[in-house]
């Protein structure tokens, strides 16, 4: 029998899931025998219907109608944001429908309460849409890779923040024209705070980190540092080195606890992730059978994100006689490592009065904490400018690094805050 | 109830499923609530036993006592080749057995036969593991692309060829050196001719055509062409112009044909594909719904294909109520277009004698056959030593290349037979 399907919403991602349903059903039934039908979308803005052919489909202005109409069997939320997204979710489940969302906030905040209704009504919960778009990387790890333990992912998950950077790094932009021009071509947001300032790819973060290691993750205990306060100088500097700067969510297991965090990072250049430009999204993992795997694709977007709502729409079709598996397996309580308690490496770019004695100063200062330097480049300035001193660090301790900037910062030759930022 | 799993072959990949399985059931276990259990292995070389604490596993040295084993639910043929693989998985499904093997040059040529077996008995056949190794990409196309008409592949499908293009490339080794290097290493196979031939590449070819296309392929008519004409100063000029040389599998629909075949190809550097290094292997895919993704990772090796083996098994725990899905889904007739009608652009390499008008005859006869000339090198070199000369066309017909060339190569000036590549 036919899988019956519900769209709620009919915006960007929501438009594009009515599309391929409409478009590709005969694909989908050549590929794998499923026969998966759209039979209702619940829609507030009668206008975004306009382009689609909807005969013979239900249209409602509510989502309760939707949920209510025994012809479905799966619900798409695609309306976003906590409220009414999470209601409609939990009435869904409520009427026995199957559910599949794209709501990375969402699941980032209440996961734990969504999984607890969807075990409850033996419903499935599934999520494909909600992490890197169009790559089917939530299958990935948790079929694909199911036999291995996680060691590490470090993933490039925000599309709007690998383009600014991207075009920051290959054509001499500052941060606001590349974000201006991200804007421009539909790439970023208007305000862009959420893609920007990192929580967009912290909320990416906790659905990877609480999946890979089966435990609840406090999105409060995810450190997140945004991709404002990337300078061009910064950008020309690692290259220089070697590196790209990405905006990367890096998650590693340790012994009792794992990292789970977001910020700027130098990558290495020989690194395939450091590839991975403009909008797309890139999730490199490692693991301890399959070792080093990657996955690459459109993080965003109409038709990539429409493609992996699709996927887990046909997943329901196929697994429907079985009790559905559970969207997270809460079996472990693990704790986040503090950001201060981080070994790694460091960048710091220092800003101070081109003086004699600057530089026997900051390295006093850098060793009397343990922080060994690896490199150092100070450049010829013009007079009367500031002097730029760019160091990488030995692996060390975040916290000592901090400690020592917290000396280094207030001395009187430093005319700026020291950038730091941590390398792969 | 736990699944019962048979190893069938304890070799380099058997051993790795055996060694997974006795050290990761608990991370399965946590990861997915499913419990697989190792209860049988059959080897005839029992020294290849003495690694594993087997305590309370069964072990034979026939496959015939462990598919009738009662204990055992999925049976894994990890020996390879053709027989007695074959008749093992045929007597396995006759005996009610889920079937999961890494057998790609079984299934490339009798992938037909064991799908109508396991139709006939109702049992799951799988092989992640066949193709890519440690990269779930059977997964990715079946099931995390299942809503998207597939438009091509081009994929670095076997690690031997890509080591040694790369370390031709990076390291500036002729063929024989970097094959040399790549024995030693343990990364080809001594002899390699099913590597460097193009025949594995070419039956992983085959396997993902039929997947995605629905329909039998014929490996007869997959063009195949190896690596071993590929020359160092190929690939110097290559990188001159801005390409890398990988081995390629092709795989582009047309409207009534299928392009599927294997051959040296310039890869423009910007793609992520040419950055694709050494042993690792690397699919690119576009497909209409979610556009370009690429997956990355080990291609070979005990323990990727051991994920990639034990992923299976655990699809087959959790769809074990299901009646399983078709292997492959022959509902098309396509036809694989012959390789003479490929449209594309070309890499070709004279040797020539250094004489006045051998330039004019060789363009002469190009224009005569609509081969149009996109870039064209001719480097000085010392007297009496032949000239090379370097063309790349602009988009042709093959038949049309191989019909000038067919002319140009026996002139009196021309004192080697014309390298000829094809370029992406």
């Amino acid at each position: 029998m036919p899988l019956g399907v519900g769209v709620i919403g009919a915006g960007v991602v929501g438009g594009g899931v009515i599309r391929t349903l409409l478009s590709n059903a005969g694909v989908i039934r050549d590929k794998t025998g499923l026969e998966v039908v759209l039979r209702h979308v619940a829609e507030i803005n009668q206008g975004n219907l306009k382009e689609f052919d909807l005969e013979g489909i239900r249209v409602s202005s509510d989502a309760k109608s939707l949920y209510d109409d025994p012809t479905v069997d799966v619900v798409c939320e695609l309306i976003g944001g906590m409220e009414p997204a999470k209601s409609f979710i939990l009435g869904a489940m409520a009427a026995g429908k199957h559910v599949v969302t794209a709501n990375k906030m969402l699941l980032a905040q209440a996961g734990a309460e969504l999984t607890a209704a969807a075990q409850k009504h033996g419903v499935h919960l599934r999520y494909e849409a909600a992490v890197a778009g169009g790559i089917p990387i939530i299958k990935a790890l948790r079929e694909g890779l199911a036999a291995n333990h996680i060691r590490s992912i470090y993933a490039i998950l925000n599309g709007t923040c690998n383009y600014i950077l991207t075009r920051m790094t290959y054509e001499d932009l500052e941060f606001e024209a590349a974000l201006k021009r991200a804007q421009e071509l539909g790439f970023a947001e208007t305000p862009p705070d959420l893609d920007v300032d990192g929580w967009d790819t912290a909320h990416k973060c906790q659905i990877l980190a609480s999946l890979c290691y089966s435990t609840r993750v406090n999105l409060d205990d995810i450190f997140v540092e945004g991709v404002r306060n990337v300078t061009h100088l910064d950008v020309a500097y690692a290259r220089e080195m070697g590196y790209v700067i990405k905006l990367l969510a890096i998650i590693r297991r340790g012994d009792t606890e794992i990292e789970a965090r977001v910020h700027p990072t130098l990558v290495p250049e020989a690194m395939l992730l450091a590839q991975v430009r403009n909008e797309f999204n890139g999730i490199y993992v490692e693991s301890d059978i399959a070792d080093a795997t990657m996955y690459y694709g459109r993080g965003a977007g109409r038709m990539p994100t429409a493609s992996a709502v699709v996927a887990d729409i046909i997943d329901i079709a196929r697994a429907r006689e079985t009790p559905p598996p559970s969207p997270f397996r809460y079996t472990h309580e693990i704790d986040i490592r503090d950001i201060g308690l981080l070994e790694g490496r460091y960048y710091l770019r220092m800003t101070t009065l081109d003086e004699p004695g600057v530089l026997g100063e900051i390295c006093t200062i850098l060793g009397k904490h343990r922080v060994g330097i690896a490199s150092i480049i100070q450049k010829e300035e013009a007079e009367d400018t500031p002097a730029h001193i760019v160091i990488t660090t030995h692996t060390t301790i975040e916290s000592s690094v901090m400690a020592a900037l917290a000396e280094i910062d207030p001395l009187r030759f430093v005319t700026e805050p020291t950038h730091v930022m941590r390398m792969l």
